[in-house]
């Protein structure tokens, strides 16, 4: 094989959801919805002596990847390089693109022959069991403008989508941890994501989307001082936007940011799922 | 809105299938296997007076277009217009392409604001009804390598796919009537596709679906001597060939075809299902 094999999984920016818990973790996950980003992680796995996970240069743990190769049976010869263009922590689904990335390239690297399905199966309940993203992963594997209609990996979930394809604006604040708030008391963001699915699913188009995405981050409580300055900003300049769950990041339709004075980075929604592009 | 909406269908070579009837043409279709193409057909939709279906440059009747459109209540004052990569009526899902392009651009033009799951449904209704095509639908909107392992629509149907990314080679000898080999005998084709199934399942490789693609072909008897020939000089060379269900026409991974000696198209595996590309 000439090149390593090397996948690219979108970023995902989650606009509303609601926690679905269950002790299976294929059948764990979130609905919801949110859009997928053409701005994402290139993740390549080497065959390697001394095993580890590299992002942006940095060594660092990354328990979903970790249970992503025990999974494939290959964590004691696998190392993961991932380049991203998104920021890890701040509602862009890095992690679960990590980890995803990582099972489409394992299973070429190491001949595992493994089907889509299951290595976003694999992928999905790693991500549940570390608590680092709840619908991440099957929004990734999906690409386009996802509805998750019900949740969990394949075998269990049904997603949908709005059939749309746009320019996406974003501008990142900083962190917030998933484990925290959904460690709280989350009975006020099911009630909020439940009826914003109910009416996304009514009319499922993108102004919709970040309307009732705007909607479910003030009722559930979510929005920050700086998001809630953004988020008004855009919509004060005739655009749309919210917040990306779960970081201090606003996104927007178009060129929302930009007409508000913001210094935004720009993208689209990415039309495909994730998959190798390279070495595949 | 500035430019007419325009969808972007990949082409789909079915390698092997076995027919699923039904009478809710919903959950009719078929099992099986095949590429998505980054050949395919752009499918724009207009408003007139004088509604019509034009394929590159020429005025024809296609009844699945017709049908999706008057699911969609535009029938009367649609005008869809195509640019194809591939020809029409050689295994390619052409009219399929046109029927989910078509569903594509017209809920744009038209603010339908149906899901991303209804259009597909309507446009693969559509297909089994007219007897066009019974899986390129669901697999065009999927993209990637499509594995069908349950038939139908959304609601219905269950997809995986071959997690690989790769360079394809096809010629056209000539067209074959699907819905002429769907009215024979078709027990041969159940058995021999259900049995490819099994084994791809198995084993989700390329490799593997490309072989036993080859060995339905032969078992279905639907080989005609022009398709055995190119098939066999591709094995002679080393590559991997089989033939698109259901046209005179041949597929093969990477430079298969040209290593044969063949004046071959080239294209790849599509990353990406059906996707709006402008003003959508």
């Amino acid at each position: 094989m000439p090149d390593e094999p090397t996948a690219f999984v979108p970023g995902h920016v989650t606009g509303f959801f609601s926690p679905a818990p269950a002790d299976d973790p294929a059948r764990a996950g979130s609905r919801g919805a949110g859009l997928t980003l053409t701005d994402g992680v290139a993740v390549t796995v080497h065959e390697a002596d001394e095993p580890g996970v590299v992002l942006d240069g940095d060594a660092l743990p990354m328990p979903p990847v970790e249970t992503v190769l025990s999974g494939l049976g290959v964590a004691d010869r696998a190392r993961v390089v991932a380049e991203s263009d998104l920021p890890l922590g701040t509602g862009f689904g890095v992690s679960g693109a990590m980890a995803l990335g990582t099972a489409l390239a394992a299973n070429v690297r190491f001949g595992c022959e493994r089907s889509a399905n299951d290595l976003v199966t694999l992928a999905h309940r790693a991500e549940v069991e570390a608590g680092t993203g709840l619908g991440d992963v099957v929004a990734q594997a999906r690409g386009g403008v996802p509805i998750r209609l019900e949740p969990g990996a394949p075998a269990y979930g049904r997603l949908d989508g709005v059939p749309a394809t746009r320019r996406v604006e974003y501008v990142t604040f900083g962190d917030l941890s998933t484990a925290e708030v959904l460690a709280g008391d989350t009975d006020p963001l099911v009630r909020a994501g439940e009826a914003a699915l109910d009416r996304l699913v009514d009319r499922p188009t993108l102004p919709t989307l970040v309307a009732e995405s705007r909607r479910f981050a003030r009722d559930a409580g979510l929005l920050t001082d700086r998001v809630r300055e953004a988020v008004d900003a855009v919509a004060a300049a005739g655009g749309a936007a919210s917040m990306a769950m779960l970081g201090e990041t606003v996104f927007a339709l178009e060129t929302g940011l930009t007409d508000a004075g913001y210094d935004a980075s720009v993208c689209r929604t990415c039309d495909a799922g994730a998959h190798l592009v390279d070495g595949g």
